[in-house]
């Protein structure tokens, strides 16, 4: 089978090229042809290997080109994220809406033309939920859960799980939606997300480097490890149509976690002096921005595919550091754990 | 003021047109011009009026022009209707998706070159609302009822609804989305819509044709007259930012009907000569779609703005035959009526 994944040399992307080609095989095919879109190439790692193609550039120049070559399947992960989105409108609509849109439309050509139709899987984003003057956010959101986005992110990454939808119905893709949550610990450096303190409470501290909590310990956020949120996209391709339960879109999984727990959690895998790397000072901005997210999330159609989160947030940081130790830069990523 | 209507030559663009005009004011500005634009010409006595201007064509080609215009209000009505929408995937997307994408840029464009952020409102449907297998459509669908559209027309209205929010949002324009119950009576021809005969079987009857009811009396679903539908885009167009409740789409007014009480009430108003015109002949195409769609619906906000449905379909079939009384074919339309 020839599979594409749109973003595939970004975090989540190349974590699920790897995670694939180790596997070799996907809803019980082997794994032949991997293309690896991505403005960035993608790791030396994935590169290196036979079945790999990495195509570097906007996906929206790459779309034309996509129209006569058919694909078995496609993890559609290439977006902006929503600082960048909040800030450009443009790039947003761009990255997120018009590339989807494009990229829908060069499937449904390959399909026109005679070709098989395609198993995609769309990353979409607990960005979706957000209060409403008149309808404010529930603590915890479900799978069917009115969406109500707070940023043109959450707009667009709701409007692109319609597209899929409906493009689904029409017979032009077989179409499934999964809404990530906050990945967390992401490896690498703080970026403009609004979330990325979630990652640098953990990976700061243990990279032995000060790290700011700019919210208060009592603020609950439904996060995902890394490798759940892997799990979670390859289930959800794996999934017969009937058992993802209709074409809207699913929650992925979430440990619902306050960030006193997640602080004791460090504490616990790595010590006190660890955790003492992290001091709080409110920034007011992330705290607004914050205070609009859920507090917590259910996934109850992912659960009956037989996803779970991690029960533990000690589990997500034992996870982290044993990724980490097993990277060439490990004496770097973990220069603050005395082992 | 100066308005713009898209959609405007069509039934409820132009009784929209009609109305402003005689009120001569909207939110207490008075209307000095007003814009129609269409793929047709609105008719003769809109033309006539000096404050209006007819724009021919479709939307999408006049949108460009539209970027360097100031306009006060907005009241976006041009769409594709459900049938075409189903049978060319590519008109409904390019009619009501790009369309709405293009005007809101071109709004947004003019706001960004120092004019003032104009007054927006879209119509949007109770098409939005489906079945799907993962949460069947309950009976009355409210305004936070979790959109799961079933025609590719509903997810571009739904698509559109987040469009318009999240340009509100940004400051772009103020925008508000509406959602149009299914408007009976319809005078003029039947359509492709599957929604046709809710019209047919009131109209034809009086203009002393036979008319075919393709669905059981037993169907019921959330109808509105054109008055009211335009009392309601007027008022959602005058409610202030706070009154409107939200950013999200609010339901307008429905009275929620059996088919077989608006043939009760069609032989009150009109006697059973007109009732007998119909007979029930199944067409399970269309009793299969309607079988989708909603039995009915409330609007709390709407009700908040101090709107509210027809409480006897009576009252729509004489509203109906008032109408055609005062048009120049009123002998036609009414032609089965004993008066």
């Amino acid at each position: 089978m020839k599979l594409l994944i749109t973003g595939g040399g970004g975090f989540l992307g190349a974590r699920l090229a790897r995670t694939l080609l180790a596997r070799a095989t996907l809803a019980g095919e082997r794994i032949d042809r991997m293309v690896l879109t991505d403005i960035a190439p993608p790791p030396p790692d994935l590169t290196a290997d036979a079945r790999v193609e990495a195509r570097t550039g906007p996906l929206l120049t790459q779309t034309d080109a996509l129209k006569t070559e058919p694909f078995d399947g496609v993890f559609h992960l290439a977006s902006a994220v929503s600082g960048e989105c909040e800030l450009d409108f443009d790039l947003g609509m761009r990255s997120n809406l018009d590339s989807t849109r494009a990229l829908l439309d060069a499937l449904r050509a390959q399909v026109a033309a005679g070709g098989k139709v395609p198993r995609v899987v769309f990353s979409s984003s607990v960005a979706v939920f957000g209060p409403d003057p008149a309808r404010p956010l529930p603590d915890v959101v479900a799978d069917d859960t009115l969406p109500a986005p707070q940023t043109s992110y959450g707009a667009q990454k709701l409007i692109c799980e319609h597209l899929v939808a409906d493009y689904t119905r029409k017979g032009y893709i077989d179409g499934r939606a999964a809404r990530l949550m906050t990945v967390t610990v992401r490896p690498g450096r703080p970026n403009g997300a609004a979330s990325s303190f979630f990652s640098g409470i953990i990976r700061e501290p243990l990279a032995g480097v000060e790290s700011i909590c700019p919210v208060s310990p009592d603020v609950s956020h439904p996060v995902s490890s890394p490798a759940r949120t892997i799990d979670g996209l390859i289930a959800v391709y794996e999934a017969g149509r009937e058992a993802f339960g209709g074409r809207l879109a699913l929650n992925l999984p979430a440990l619902n976690v306050r960030v006193a727990d997640m602080l004791a959690a460090l504490e616990e895998v790595a010590g006190p002096e660890v955790r003492a790397r992290v001091r709080f000072e409110r920034d007011e901005r992330i705290a607004g921005i914050v205070a609009n997210w859920p507090r917590g999330a259910t996934a109850a159609r992912a659960a009956k595919l037989g996803l779970a989160p991690h029960e533990r947030f000690a589990d997500i940081v034992r996870q982290y550091i044993d990724d980490c130790a097993a990277l060439p830069d490990a004496r770097e990523t973990l220069k603050g754990l005395k082992r």
